[in-house]
């Protein structure tokens, strides 16, 4: 009976080594043999200093199959309770339409694509986003909209901050309205602190002097209830220079006069409750919209309209300039990640229902409020405010512990509002079953059918200018056209689904669909940030879990997972080391020591806490300066609050020097932050917090295998030495602490399940191999591609960490090829380009993560070698200098169509080395005009008729 | 405040109207101005004669939203208990891989697509099914294998009939092995009965005389467990010139020596197991292989290559002139859907195991049972059998009802074997602990850890043999890979999910998420057939509930949910029509009248009750002629056993003849069966069991929304008059009464959550609503068309129902432009191409479906009207009567890279009306080869080395 033995040793079920992990063992003897070494482990030994080397084991026990993490999941889930929640305070009930959440957030197409970097393979998300822009000038009055911010509470710090920069003012102050949420006064409070401006919260109406402020920020209707009229305090504003915003709930807008009508310069919110679940408090997308006076001030990514080179329409994202990665320490916000998936969600919701449906809802939802006020004043309750949309407050006196646990055993989750008052907020789900609930937890016993709905709006706020005109918005409704629609644009768009994406450091791994699956479970999605702990006993034991293993994966002693984008963490680490610094009397303390290599996050992250951000010096190689950083950190050692340093570095290289860099700065009183977007080159091998790092933040949505949703969601969380853990982010509702930098106490809790069962799936030994797999086939590509390309930083064993850098300048020199040409001519081979001149001008960063296999890899390292041989055509005079496939790629089917005068063929511009034939990806436009764009910005949806020209 | 009082009247949730009624109101109107009424109801008046007009309101209470639907699917799917069963008996407990389950069973441009009629655009689902044949042939050792059957009870009767007809003797015998699941022989049984074959059940090495049967089936491993060489049997059968068939579980094969090793001639069984979950009973797919002698009386769909018009590798259904649509009451075979997305879905999973995991699952099954039976003997039980793969039966004397309930009380359902044993199957889901808990059941408390698991397979079968060894099950088996993977082939095909599908009496029309949702549900899906019943009320209420709505609906008594397809809906109606007249002692009634416009499957279903089929003339007008209908029904008058007629007709007109017909029928002492294939015209507006109808069938695919999943799954439900109640199917397992013609009680139960929900959210207005627009749509693209093409039927008012037949033979004779030329052209546009040749050759049959929009109609009215244009081109001279854009159709990206040498552009010959430019849809290939296809017939992958040559 030999014939069954002989593979006892194959799990099919081995989620790391099967499924996670791209290459095969046989696949990676062969990959090892082209970079000359006989064991991956002997590879990771040359690569990774051994003064670095991980000595503690990663472990936690077996790995789990796919079907017992989602068990395990399933029974965490059912830890949760799902309640009604009526919590209000910027969260509601609402309903995903299932053609959107089927399609869209349960569709790899969408949910694995990357950021529109790259706009000819992303104009369908494009299309999304200026439909959601649209959507939100149009809804706010306002001029320009944004693609989303992270959520409302941030949104309305970063609407303080461009209000600081806009206004004519010299004044420091910025006012708050007390009815904005809670949690959006904290994190503006936290923003506004070490900036040294200073806020007032109090009454608009009373204690706002226009003299003392900058600006503003009024929320509407108030986290009460209340439908103000900001008019003439805005006036008022104006009158001094100072701007002001507001915070507006995108579905009141659909009945009340817009912001923009009342003159707000600035207006923010949240568009969770278009179609995105509650989750526990996140992702989902705020809005930013402006006049168009301050537009190039705002922050975050703006799609616009510009054309390809055939003329044709094309989206891109625009005025990129603005960007943190290009303004670095001048950057007045560090907001990269924004929420897309979830923006195009909201997006495909208005899409959906179009204005007449959205309307409907907004009415429905505000008549159920009048009916359940009609309700609890029949009891004798007293109702404020008199006027409301969604939220009305009800006095009851020392009831109020009485009334909200009754209304738990309803199955209702009410607000708390002060010690004598109880908050209702209704909402698109809210049921005729839910208001008797509500009833009865007041001690009625009505039917909602004893009542009359009608109409309690503030009559002077009405809305009567229109919305949501564009076609765009009148589709038909039929559930066909939707499911085509959202196709149709998905088709458009190249997302890890169709091929890899090389990008360096963005770790564009696998997103296993098991590890996706939990996501839209009700047990997840459809709980408030505010319900009561015991009823989300679930999120805890998986928040803790999965804490933990962040702890033994970087060697720290505490997590936050409050930050929700990468950038955000950064932000939070760097604040967590001031409030440090400030305890100990060392407010002096703020000088943060950048080398020249950084991701431009960090310096921005740095400059919004109110640091002083001193360069340090790369060396030729990459590697940071090390006589340069002991220079300034002893020059600076009086003032110094800490580092900032990557590893492995963002030249893609595992310096030995990094412990040194640790020691000086301790030495000089510094604290050191590892940034760690470059965490898949480390888990198993190294571990932060033994190298000598006080504080990391680490991107869920890169290392522990979130998708990358086209641009976000993300997830930030920062881990810390035992001795920062103190200063990590409060929240206000948990624990009462200060220092929030999100709205929601977990950041986007409802994307963690992803991370968890990652882990769970791969076990600590399973992370380990990842790890060394991912430096394998970056190395193995770094190899495939030498002769052709030069790596451009390599450690002094030769090695490359988990990406590799390649020089496309020689090209430049030689053949006229940018370093952009050879980016869209990988996409004729059906690939999406790897990081384009960053860190370095001209070359390209390469990562392919641990997931793709050798198959994948050897076609990009294909594409790239045929790329480089037409480059030399034209070097050597076989093909023309202008008229050639990279200047002219992308190529598309409008190219194919037309006459073709071209010296090289159809064949040759479609069929690159790397290509499919069958199955070959074609981009739906040639290649975009960024500066078109920028000179004639549009970020609307274009009327119908301009289609109509640009089709002749 | 008037502004929020204008709207009102818009229900932003209400289903019907503005999610699955494709017309909006407006466009209704100005489609009912080009058809010249002025109303909905009066172009239904002028449609549907007044004498079968439904008098009974539609009604069953208010039209859910999705939402109250989705939380009513939810609070019934919690009334099922979801069990470890380990109840076997052809069903198992499997694991679907995530990847497969959200990106095939979730994703509707699998799901929504077509039967590969059209092959051109429907590459990517023809090669999995090639795939599927290739385990199969594989597996089973034999040379050929079918592109799924419907179950295995249904595949086994199947083979008893390709036995028959394919033996080589008189013998009229069939033998059936009495360890044979309960199900499958009752099947068969149903099966012979009518045809006059003889079946005998026993035990084969004692009871089987070759000499006396032209076949027989044995069951490996038998329902019991045990293993046994069958070879020695198959040769004495070969030695009378009668054939072998062998039921065989498909992970046994990957273990044991196969079928065709043993010399059988067919295999059957199903692959449910491979990745579909149990749902009840079904859908799942059945497999058939055969040698290759007998390859061309297989019944069922067989996938071939083929070549392409640029002689391209190109996939096709084969050998089509088997099937019954062409043989009629010469078939032997009323197979029509099959299960095509089961299938698709079985295949993935072998493709994403491979051959080395599936032989791993297979082993570890095998093991833990060892387990399981080595803890069971120290119990001091007797296991029989010695040797097993994956059940054994455990004696247990007076103790079942004991065992059996404990283990209830444990979680898992075990089977009940006779009076005194209990039987146990084992499954790739299959814990330690359900191990363990079964121990417990029987009083026992070990620990896994306590036994050492080991062999027990048969010695002299284990296999030797390879299998799965085509590069496609040695893919990567890399989640990425698998994704990409099955992400291209579905890009290659074109579903529901982009563009309408136009096909005449096939009904596509929407697959609603919000329907689909529940299926995936463990509750739905993850039930063994033959739980007891307090496991599954949710099932119970959904079905009774169904039923009753679906009596409503059609003004019958009683339903039948047991036949899994439209066709087995066919031939359980005629079972029972003739089960009526035995029990009245009528055995000589067995005259069937059908017209000769009828579907095949009409004629073949009559053949296989042993009916004689007696055609009835149509008018030139396509009405059933009712002079003929008249003298044949009075000529067979005393033997008439029924008649089959289509309403509204295949022809696609509201005859007014039918209660006429009816009546002449019933005179003579004959049932009228009235095909349902066309009620998606009727619902609402006319019962067939008020005009005279005693039986029909119903597709649930078709007009209750359950999706065609590429072909298949289906489900055809039949409803009865009550003196027909008594005669419907029966269940060994469930009711214990005869007439089976499904393996499952309910036939494919997981899949009418779909239909269900629709009908919960459509309400019975919303279902008259839809026949009415459905009605529209269909006179809508008549009106368009005239002029451009002549409508060959309609009522004497001039309309048609809900499709209409266009003539496309005057193009034939004026310009060489066939039909098929029209429908490949039509892929050029972006379309399926309607129903071709059926029921008039050289016809085109348009059903649009209520869902359709105008645009979309618009889009394909407007293609139609092109290609008119395009003949008439050739018709007056412009253009070349063989190479023009007709011929030449579909045009691919191929034709444009290559040189252009036709009198036509690229231009019009990719972008032709109706086509999407930046969304075109672009066939793979070419147009395909039939006749190439037939005469070389390869029914499974073939070798790498040819795509090769292929490519050079």
């Amino acid at each position: 009976m030999t014939t069954e033995f002989q593979f006892t040793d194959y799990d099919p079920y081995d989620f790391a080594n099967r499924r996670h992990i791209g290459p095969s063992p046989a696949e990676m003897t062969d990959m090892l043999k082209v970079i000359g070494y006989h064991s991956l482990d002997e590879l990771i030994d040359a690569t990774v200093p051994g003064s670095i080397r991980q000595q503690v084991p990663l472990t936690w026990g077996a790995a789990m199959t796919e079907r017992e993490a989602l068990d395990k999941l399933r029974e965490t889930a059912n830890k949760n309770k799902v309640l009604t929640s009526l919590i209000g305070q910027g969260y509601y009930g609402t309903i995903t339409p299932p053609v959107i959440q089927r399609n869209i957030l349960e569709n790899p197409a969408w949910y694995t694509a990357y950021t529109p970097y790259q706009p000819e393979i992303s104009q369908g998300r494009l299309e999304a986003l200026l439909n959601y822009q649209t959507m939100v000038t149009d809804l706010t009055g306002l001029d320009v909209a944004n693609a989303s911010l992270l959520d409302e509470a941030t949104a309305a710090a970063e609407a303080m901050a461009l209000c600081q920069r806009s206004a004519k003012t010299k004044a420091t102050g910025f006012f708050v309205d007390k009815d904005c949420h809670p949690q959006t006064i904290a994190v503006i409070q936290t923003r506004a602190e070490p900036l040294g401006w200073t806020v007032t919260v109090g009454d608009p109406f009373t204690d706002l002097d226009p003299t003392e402020v900058f600006g503003a920020i009024f929320q509407y209707p108030g986290t009460h209830g209340h439908v103000r009229d900001f008019s003439g305090l805005i006036a008022r504003l104006h009158q001094t220079g100072a701007l002001a915003a507001v915070a507006a709930d995108i579905l009141a807008l659909l009945l009340l006069k817009s912001p923009g009508e009342m003159g707000a310069d600035i207006a923010i919110g949240s568009t969770q409750r278009f179609g995105v679940p509650m989750g526990y408090g996140g992702p989902h997308a705020a809005y930013m919209a402006v006049k168009d006076a301050i537009k190039r001030s705002m922050p975050g990514r703006l799609v616009g309209v510009s054309v390809d080179a055939r003329g044709n329409r094309a989206y891109r994202l625009s005025l990129q300039t603005r960007e943190q990665h290009i303004r670095r320490e001048k950057a007045t916000s560090n907001i990269c990640t924004a929420q897309v998936l979830l923006a195009v969600m909201a997006s495909m919701y208005a899409v959906f229902h179009g204005p007449q449906g959205l309307k409907a809802i907004a009415q429905q939802v505000h008549r159920k409020t009048v009916l359940l006020a009609k309700g609890l004043e029949k009891l004798g309750y007293t109702i404020e405010p008199e006027t409301f949309f969604d939220t009305i407050t009800v006095e009851v006196g020392h009831m109020q512990g009485l009334v909200m646990r009754a209304a738990v055993a309803e199955g209702v989750n009410l607000r708390k509002v002060g010690e004598t008052k109880v908050g209702i907020a209704l909402d698109e789900r809210t049921l005729p079953a839910t208001l008797e609930a509500v009833w009865r937890a007041f001690g009625g016993k009505f039917k909602v059918s004893e009542f009359e709905a009608d109409y309690r709006l503030p009559k002077d706020l009405l809305r009567t200018s229109d919305y949501l005109t564009h076609p765009i918005f009148h589709m038909n409704r039929a559930e066909s056209e939707m499911t085509r629609y959202i196709r149709r644009l998905s088709d458009r768009d190249l997302a890890l689904d169709r091929a890899m994406i090389p990008l360096g450091s963005c770790t564009m791994k696998l997103n296993a669909t098991a590890e996706m699956l939990p996501i839209t479970w009700p047990e997840f999605s459809d709980i408030h940030p505010f319900v009561p702990a015991d009823q989300a006993l679930g999120y805890k034991e998986m928040i803790d879990d999965l804490s933990e293993k962040l702890c033994a994966v970087t060697g720290y002693d505490a997590i936050s997972m409050q930050p929700n984008s990468g950038a955000q963490g950064e932000y939070a680490g760097l604040l967590t080391i001031r409030a440090y610094h400030l305890a100990r009397g060392d407010a002096h303390r703020t000088v943060c020591l950048i080398p020249t290599s950084a991701h431009g996050t960090n310096p921005a992250s740095a400059q919004m806490v109110g640091m002083t951000v001193v360069p340090v010096k790369s060396k030729d190689n990459g590697d940071v300066d090390l006589d340069d950083f002991r220079a300034k950190a002893e020059e600076h050692a009086a003032n110094l609050s800490c580092c900032m340093i990557t590893y492995p570095s963002t030249h893609g290289v595992f310096e030995e020097t990094v412990r040194e860099i640790c020691e000086i700065t301790h030495q000089h009183g510094g604290q050191v932050y590892l940034d760690g977007a470059n965490m898949n080159a480390m888990v198993g091998v190294a571990r932060p917090g033994d190298i000598g790092s006080d504080v990391s933040h680490l991107n869920l949505h890169k290392t522990f295998c979130i998708p990358h949703g086209g641009g976000g969601p993300g997830m930030g969380p920062i881990g810390v030495k035992a001795h920062l853990a103190p200063y990590l982010p409060g929240h206000v509702v948990t624990d009462g602490r200060p220092g929030a930098v999100s709205a929601g106490p977990y950041g986007s809790p409802s994307i963690l399940p992803i991370s968890w069962s990652y882990c769970l799936m791969m076990g600590g030994e399973g992370l380990i191999q990842a790890t060394k797999v991912a430096i394998l086939n970056a190395n193995y590509i770094a190899a495939r591609l030498k002769g052709a390309y030069d790596v451009l930083y390599t450690s002094a064993s030769g090695r490359v960490a988990h990406e590799c850098i390649i020089d496309t300048r020689p090209l430049q020199t030689s053949a006229g090829v940018t370093v952009d040409d050879v980016a869209k001519r990988l996409i004729d081979c059906g690939f999406h380009a790897p990081t384009m001149s960053w860190p370095v001008a001209g070359t390209l960063m390469i990562e392919p993560t641990e997931s793709e296999t050798k198959a994948e890899i050897d076609r990009f390292c294909d594409a790239m070698l045929a790329i480089r041989e037409e480059a030399r055509d034209i070097e050597e005079g076989r093909m023309d200098k202008v008229n050639n496939p990279l200047k002219n790629a992308p190529h598309t089917v409008e190219d194919l169509v037309g006459e073709w005068t071209r010296p090289y063929s159809r064949e040759q511009a479609c069929y690159p080395p790397g290509a499919f034939r069958v199955d070959k990806y074609w981009s739906s436009v040639n290649r975009v005009d960024n500066v078109y764009g920028d000179r004639n910005l549009v970020c609307t949806c274009p009327p119908m008729e301009s289609y109509a020209e640009a089709a002749e």
